[in-house]
């Protein structure tokens, strides 16, 4: 990564900022190569210290030595044996810090009051910033791409196991904990996000959460799934019938289809995130159902299952070359359930490369 | 919750305040009984607002409408449809808010300079607050300590049927995913912390990572656990032996169970949280391994794993009746392994309630 981190370097001098704390936990991981994960916000596993110039610290205690040594390399691993701002203390002395900036998006605001403290103290400006690393996180190397594409072969054979063994009388909260558990049959770190799944009526909520309703025949069952592996994500949703779809769920899941593909034809680098979004909806909104589409279309994925770039009406800038997105349109009709169909693929010079290749339920003939 | 909710709004009034926003996750749970987590600190799943005086509110987004109004009783559940802030400053001129409390240990700094954004424009004072809410979680009701029983009741059931199928050869790893899949069958929500499982020399680190070594014959493994159920958490620690465990073994298993049974004697209302860790740790002191048992003796727990009171030397605070912690001594020696026993207990006026009944490994006779 040291290229990578010649570049946040570059980021700091051009600011005169002569060190930036990097608390964001796949920030860390995508910097040092260090693999913990936090119990929580309030209890990191390790911070680290970029100086503008000079080898890294990863800042951690004890539990985590021997994994950071092992992990973080070109880092010096420093433990906080008293607490982290007495290290820190000792380090804006030692390292001549005068302005340290931290990401205020991965900050508690109670922490940020004992750093101002500490500052105040020590004379040093504290510099609130957001978005330096994952500005950097947007294009994959092909190293990241072979292991998204990885979590998505994985993410298929979960799906494709459990759909086999899919029966009326199953509840979406079974179906959901077949899924995980399968993930880590199959090896994944776990799941990326709790699992979706939503039977008829329920999948009028984009956002579901399983329920104790059993699945029926003959409803649209909504699942999204996504799975963790090697510290990256996958993201996919299918939405599949047990026994015969009737004509009206077959034309819906077809719309979407066509929505999603004509996502997928406007998707190349050099157009902006708006305007695939556009694409793929005016298609929906050709048929008479924009008012049930009531997301946007996609967002990046890479060590976060939402990262940038969004493709959604806010997002004028340009998609570059190695992003990863997802394309998932979704037809939401109360009463009667909903249809989401979601892809992931890889944004390239002139078009882009879908990642999945699992077909169940996407291309249905007319009946 | 009415008699909780009066003591929120007469710490308000005391403070001059005229409303508190409830970010942490487990707060708004225990003040409103709405149980949907978060998927992280950035994307929440609703947040509440507590008049000084009236009917408070839960601020959310469509997709946990019906949910929100199903649990969150005697609460106003309000949509934000383009945003939180967008709807707060509605909310701040309605209801004539001008000194606004937030959580500051659960509020990301980012958030906060939005806030302090609008405050500054509606001409609201914003009040950095910690603590209010988790005051009043200390001292567990009738109801929250059959919750907390009933986690540790499941834990055990959990715990034995896994230990039974113990066998040489298989990984930490793979026994903790035993342990954390045997959670759900048994209809846990999930497990309240990472499980670990450190057999031999890795159980030298308190805080040890499952790896991919095979447990073995004679080497002392620790088994880490909790779950969490309805809400609420349970937390316990054995150390087992397959085989027949060595001399030494016994002789540091017995050590750290007379440091735990000298614990749960010193523990009861009245008494500081520091002098029930000192009671428990000049036991391992007196055997000569007081540098080897490097954390506190205990911790609260309820709906964060994690929480008051803390058995430590800086709690200097009196225990209160209600009040649940762990007693978990440890010894840890470098190259040979380590040994934890964790049980829970109810502090009460004149002594506690254990609530493990499970003995598996805990009082071994010498050998």
């Amino acid at each position: 990564m040291q290229h990578t981190l010649d570049r946040i370097q570059r980021g700091l001098k051009r600011r005169k900022l002569d060190a930036l704390l990097v608390t964001q936990p796949e920030n860390r991981r995508y910097l040092s190569g260090f693999t913990a994960s936090d119990h929580s916000i309030a209890e990191t596993s390790g911070i680290l210290l970029i100086l503008a110039q000079g080898t890294p610290y990863l800042l951690t205690d004890s539990r985590y030595r021997l994994q950071a040594e092992a992990e973080a390399r070109g880092f010096r691993v420093t433990l906080y044996p008293r607490g982290f701002f007495v290290l820190l203390r000792r380090l804006l002395t030692s390292e001549k810090i005068k302005r340290l900036a931290f990401e205020s998006h991965y900050f508690l605001h109670s922490t940020a009051q004992s750093l101002d403290k500490l500052a105040r103290e020590k004379k040093v400006e504290m510099v609130p910033l957001t978005g330096l690393v994952e500005e950097l996180r947007l294009q994959k190397s092909a190293e990241e791409l072979a292991r998204i594409e990885a979590a998505v072969r994985m993410n298929e054979a979960v799906f494709q196991e459990i759909h086999r063994g899919l029966r009326p009388g199953q509840t979406e909260k079974e179906v959901a904990h077949r899924l995980e558990n399968a993930m880590r049959a199959h090896g994944a770190e776990g799941p990326s996000f709790d699992t979706i799944v939503a039977a008829g009526p329920n999948g009028a909520l984009p956002h579901a959460v399983p329920t104790d309703r059993a699945i029926r025949n003959g409803e649209p069952i909504i699942i999204d799934m996504g799975l963790r592996l090697a510290g990256y994500c996958s993201d996919m949703t299918r939405t599949v019938v047990l026994g015969t779809p009737d004509a009206r769920t077959v034309a819906m899941i077809r719309l979407v289809r066509q929505a999603q593909l004509a996502g997928f034809a406007a998707l190349r680098a050099g157009v902006s995130g708006m305007a695939v979004d556009r694409v793929a909806r005016s298609v929906i909104e050709q048929a008479g159902y924009g008012d049930h589409f009531g997301h946007s279309l996609g967002h990046g994925v890479g060590l976060n299952v939402h990262e940038g770039p969004a493709l959604s009406y806010r997002n004028r800038k340009q998609l570059l070359p190695g992003m990863v997105v997802t394309v998932e349109p979704g037809i939401y009709l109360p009463g009667w359930g909903g249809v989401r169909l979601e892809n992931m693929a890889v944004v390239e010079e002139k078009g882009c490369r879908i990642l999945n290749h699992d077909t169940t339920f996407l291309d249905l003939q007319e009946t």
